[in-house]
């Protein structure tokens, strides 16, 4: 085990076009001792119709397994209306991992669009209830909240289908500076990539972050998100990504290449640290000079993998923002997935605290 | 192992205030024989919002363990602001056993009111989506699809508080005699006494039954409804109920005794069949000269017991609506309500008809 925070301390970012604009980067003492959250958050707002599904209803419907697929409202009631019988529950990439970080204990702020109607009800409190700042106006007079349409097959695995909805509104406006300011870590997913006011959204973000020092987490999210926008990631990433989140797919995607040692080698240094998961092969954190494997958490059964790399950030995220060495970090992750993984839905069920205190993790 | 369909052949009903309305009670055979559905149920059309809870969250709520407590608008909002995050699924108590029945492979039809909203549509969806048919209108310009406040604490009992919002306006004309006409057994719920609209329709519902010779069932729903209208309902049970589902409580409520044997002696007789349920004891079926007592369906962990009371029903008549003997009639009740306690939701999670099937339990 190697403590990168060491090294992290002495991170000073590389001047961009605007200089002035930004501050000299906070020591991690110093975020640590200004920051009113571990994990500020920005992303899709999202509530989740997860239903299970046969491995016939993906070939029926074209869908990818795995994938998330972004689709219209007309198509949204179609697919729905052939969807199994299913449950609703608060999601969203960021949103999750919101939720994890305060299963951990963390303090953690939300930033994301609902609208004023039954579901957005629903994502508002259930991220109040988690103990999760979240003060997003929601939208009114326009379109619904953002569902996300989970087919879980027999293996676990979850094919998404996304209609935005409301989503799409967030503006660079709902960005609260203070509440980015007050952030350990900005976390960004890179759903945002796809509706443009959303990206405006998080560029002001971003700006607001490196202005303050604050540590910039990026999840890539999907691989398909990474085949639509991989030059503009590809650019962020090398410019303002901390922290970067992949799974293999991901990574293969971004770096276009199908070999996964070849992606890892390929973003080391390209962000201050990469952490890559790789489903029941675990994960690996790399930085230019270090590489840390970390294997999966063993679980009973898998049954919904909806959530594993939400949780996953949360945990790694959770660790980092509380001073733990890197390979803490990814087994932090690793026990936020496996519990995810275990039944139904994106967001834990149990105490995350208690299940990282059993395994002496529990970071200060 | 007796068989009660051979008796229940030759049962005909006393005649009423109105003999004029009612034709002959039909032959078991018949009924089967003419009937597009197993079952028909009314109930109160509702979505449950599901959530863990401490005990300490329901004294300082005042809510009693185990109960349904019905509250309106204002108090379901100021309860849900306290209540941990949860799932959202559809519930009501009909509903979740015309669910149960569809899962044992059954034709179930449903009458219940829902809003025209998104918890409404969620509500249609599922129903729809189990094979279950559900024609109601929904409710346009009034109050919001209802819904079930549910704290389960951490031994899996639940404690149910309902906003009825848009079930209360279940009127008589919703309940359309040709899905009445057309089942084996009609299932009312006893939550229905409550609406005074609905209980109209309840009332519609068994006339338009007894009048073409179909099978009434009731379900007393819960033990603060039987006190609430004890009268009314024992009334109901003497003069129009073929079969009758109660758990200890309410049938001991019924009775006003705490004794349940006392309880289980007085009931027979009062209708064709009582089926009575007591948890971890199993159940007992029982008629005016016979009793068969069933053990519970062992489970590895009790996780939420709501919908339990429902499932037991679903098997239950399942059973009956296919003429088989009542103690398998109870054995498929035990299995059903074993599926829904092992995790939360209160509908199946997997076919009912597998289960039973593997107990050689699966009717014609």
């Amino acid at each position: 085990m190697v403590c990168l925070i060491g090294r992290w301390v002495n991170y000073r970012p590389q001047p961009d076009a605007v200089p002035n604009l930004r501050r000299r980067a906070r020591s991690y003492k110093e975020i640590r001792m200004s920051a009113h959250f571990d994990i500020a958050a920005i992303g899709n707002a999202i509530v989740d119709v997860i239903a299970p599904a046969g491995e016939a209803f993906l070939a029926e419907h074209a869908l990818t397994k795995g994938s998330m697929m972004l689709i219209d409202e007309g198509r949204a009631r179609a697919l729905y209306a052939k969807m199994a019988p299913g449950i609703e529950t608060s999601g969203g990439s960021a949103g999750n991992t919101v939720a994890g970080v305060a299963s951990l204990g963390g303090r953690a702020a939300y930033i994301g669009k609902v609208a004023d109607d039954q579901l957005g009800e629903v994502f508002a409190h259930d991220m109040r209830a988690i103990g999760a700042a979240f003060e997003t106006a929601p939208l009114k007079g326009g379109a619904a909240t953002g569902r996300c349409l989970v087919n879980v097959t027999p293996d676990g695995q979850r094919t998404m289908c996304t209609f935005l909805g409301a989503a799409t509104e967030l503006a660079a406006a709902d960005v609260a500076p203070a509440v980015i300011e007050g952030a350990a870590i900005v976390y960004l997913e890179g759903y945002l990539f796809d509706p443009p006011e959303a990206r405006r959204a998080f560029a002001k973000a971003a700006g607001l972050a490196r202005a303050s020092g604050r540590m910039i987490a990026l999840s890539l999210s999907d691989s398909f998100v990474v085949e639509r926008h991989r030059k503009g990631l590809l650019e962020f990433i090398e410019t303002e990504v901390d922290l970067l989140f992949a799974n293999e797919a991901e990574i293969c995607a971004l770096f276009e290449t199908s070999d996964f040692e070849a992606a890892a080698a390929a973003v080391r240094g390209r962000c201050r640290i990469a952490a890559l998961t790789r489903s029941e092969r675990g994960s690996v954190a790399v930085t230019k000079t270090e590489a840390h494997a970390v294997p999966a958490e063993p679980v009973d059964a898998v049954i919904d993998t909806t959530g594993a790399g939400d949780q996953y950030a949360a945990g790694f995220m959770f660790g980092l923002a509380r001073g733990r060495p890197l390979a803490d970090c990814a087994r932090l992750g690793s026990l936020a997935a496996a519990e995810v993984i275990s039944h139904y839905g994106p967001r834990p069920q149990v105490a995350l605290a208690d299940l990282a205190a059993a395994r002496r993790l529990t970071p200060a």
